[in-house]
């Protein structure tokens, strides 16, 4: 079972990766863009197939180890 | 318009960032689980409203600046 996770910073946490970006958009010429925010990715391949189980093993690494939940959201897709 | 831009190395890229996650994962304790592959994500706030339009400016943008296109794929959604 494949599994989408994706990072997110909280709302209201600064984020100047996704600011420089943002900058480094306008100084190249692209108009009318807004707010950017910038995330982690990842996809993980997990050797369970009950997506109950799966799920809550998702949680517990993304909780222990892959979000950092003082700052960050994450949110977790299995593919079927 | 929101949209959604997903950067992913391209298969037969390594990714050792990916490897040292799925490394950091087994070394917790969680069991089964396979490759790894880590990636970007980006939430880019446009104020452009055509859909075709926004799609092409976020194409350009990530030929242009976002993704590296020799190593890394990439995957724009935009929300409707």
């Amino acid at each position: 079972m494949k599994a989408h996770v994706h990072i997110t910073l909280k709302n209201g946490v600064l984020d100047p990766q996704g600011k420089a970006v943002q900058n480094a958009l306008g100084a190249l010429g692209f108009e009318g863009v807004g707010n950017v925010r910038q995330g982690k990715y990842m996809e993980i391949d997990l050797d369970e197939s009950d997506p109950a189980k799966a799920r809550a093993s998702l949680e517990a690494m993304c909780e222990k180890l892959l979000a950092n939940t003082v700052i960050e959201n994450y949110k977790i897709d299995l593919e079927a």
